[in-house]
């Protein structure tokens, strides 16, 4: 089918070698593997996980696991600290899959001991400096109790703690992540080791995941955006441009040669409104020519989006590529953040 | 039905005396009226201005005016400038309904000339001082051009020349709103004068249509936003409060004392990204209290979302309101950009 409007291009075969690698990280270090498919959110995509051999993996929303539920998937974590409002919809999925649910509080885990119908796995959230969500290393007795209301629980069965250390997005440097994956990890042992019982010991964050390669107490991983990686990933020094597998294909609509711009239909709601700063500018996006086969080459230097409204994407370029550039062309733009970029792009994404 | 997860609320009295408002003033100053669907892409609230005698619509792509059409509505502008990958989707809308397109260069009217079926307006963009898109004062030959064009043309009329002033998002004050939209109407009034010929004048930000008194020199107004308004409004000082006609519902799901922060369902793939800078630091909504019947009230003194992640919203609060809210609580957060979170909640919306 033609491309004539704003795509979400997903590169089928370096997805699979984004996936093939992790795993073997995984498996190296004797890790389970439990990828988040947060950023892709497709059934499509889903299958090429399957493919591989993955089973368990990790969503963060209540319709998210439906999704993936209806799609074959029977071993879901949802992990995000459970909304008791959606607890109905939380028991037709315990009912069918191996579920399992994210706490950071006894009152919740109170609620569900009362609620809930079917056999659940629960893990607690563990802040281990994000500061987003989760209990920290004082939390000592919130934590007790949370196991002790699982323990007392027919239904709820503990088996583990969680941390997702999303403070690496903010790294200035690869020592940096390593730092804070090493506090991360320290800090989720202190907290088992203080429990005096067996447990599970799950990180998530896509820095740490690729970079490290230390995962000594560490039993399980949940990466999510490596499966695709993006501009804000390749800034940190995490991936090459090489590995990011998505880019929206948004055609040109118009060009503006006293400014050396580009403007394409492609805006804040096909990209989200994320940015990286270089220079203290912002950068929507960056800027890829797109082969026949709709595959694509490197990022075309001092190209960028500067701006983004609702459904324009303006691109800053030099002399030499503006001439090239054509109105009714489709260009290639490399996300700034693919999960927000897939989420928005849904309905409208093509595997190439 | 009851709300178990994150629900943009549109309050149906706001939205009808926003439009009111606005419908009123076009007719006071004797202006056309053709508001900006953009901003609610709902058949819903279409149905309000419908309900209101407002028949003539402006979208912002092909998909918006093709769901439109379907819904009723006979007389749309698609105020992008032309995508010509999708003229036969053009083509099949020009067959059914008044349609009107946008164009910036004579490269793409030439295009639309050979390829046009139907009888089919043209409005030319001109870029006043926003410089996104739009051709200036100084390409009055490219403008006689793409008249021309028009003119030889047997499908294609020549209406009028159109500007989006989006620099008033930007202004500092009231007088600076008033400043630039003095300045578009004489810019559109001197390439219209240079022209030699009647054609209609076009203006479209909702800060000027809602702000600015005179109007001379101005015969249509597309305004989008102003039925929903959002704290970017606010913050200019374009609209109160209680003239902000949506709020997302968030469900409370974890609560952390240390920092009084309130953690709710209701991240960026609801609210949007966007934000506002106040003393330097984002906000990216504020929260307001729901009542039973899902109404609201003012925004809770310093209240507001510090940050938000895919399915996260960060409260930052006081200690009296941080031990009024209670997990498993629905709060409603008024959004920094409406259009944007609308976009985002379009299948996710409740008229209340």
């Amino acid at each position: 089918m033609k491309i004539t409007k704003p795509t979400l291009l997903i590169d089928e075969i370096k997805v699979e070698k984004n996936i093939i690698k992790m795993k073997s990280k995984a498996e190296t270090n004797n890790l389970i593997f439990r990828p988040h498919f947060k950023t892709h959110q497709s059934a499509e995509v889903g299958k090429i996980f399957k493919d591989n051999g993955i089973t368990k993996i990790t969503v963060s929303s209540v319709d998210m696991a439906k999704y993936f539920a209806k799609n074959g998937f029977r071993d879901i974590l949802i992990a995000f600290p459970v909304n008791i409002l959606e607890i109905d919809q939380i028991n037709d999925l315990a009912a069918k899959v191996k579920l399992s649910l994210l706490v950071e509080s006894s009152q919740t885990a109170g609620f569900i001991s009362k609620k809930i119908e079917y056999p659940t796995n629960i893990y607690i959230k563990i802040d281990t400096g994000y500061h987003r969500t989760g209990l920290e290393l004082q939390d000592k007795i919130e934590i007790r109790d949370i196991i002790e209301i699982c323990d007392s629980s027919q239904k709820l069965n503990f088996v583990g703690i969680l941390t997702h250390s999303g403070q690496t997005y903010k790294a200035k440097s690869i020592s940096e992540i390593n730092e804070i994956h090493d506090k991360s990890r320290k800090v989720l042992n202190e907290i088992a080791d203080y429990s005096g019982r067996s447990m599970l010991i799950s990180i998530g964050d896509t820095p740490s995941c690729t970079i490290c390669e230390d995962f000594n107490g560490v039993d399980e991983i949940r990466p999510g955006n490596f499966a695709y990686y993006d501009l804000m990933q390749q800034n940190l020094g995490v991936c090459s441009y090489e590995e990011i597998a998505v880019a929206l294909a948004a055609p040109v609509v118009a060009k503006h040669k006293s400014r050396n711009e580009i403007v394409v239909f492609g805006g804040g709601v096909h990209l989200s409104k994320e940015f990286i700063l270089k220079e203290d500018k912002p950068i929507f996006g960056k800027v890829v020519l797109l082969n026949e086969d709709l595959s694509w080459n490197h990022p075309i230097s001092q190209t960028f989006v500067k701006s983004l409204s609702q459904e324009h994407g303006i691109i800053s370029t030099t002399d030499d590529v503006f001439q090239k550039i054509k109105i009714g062309q489709l260009v290639g733009i490399l996300p700034i953040h693919s999960c927000l970029t897939a989420n928005l792009m849904r309905e409208n994404s093509k595997l190439v």
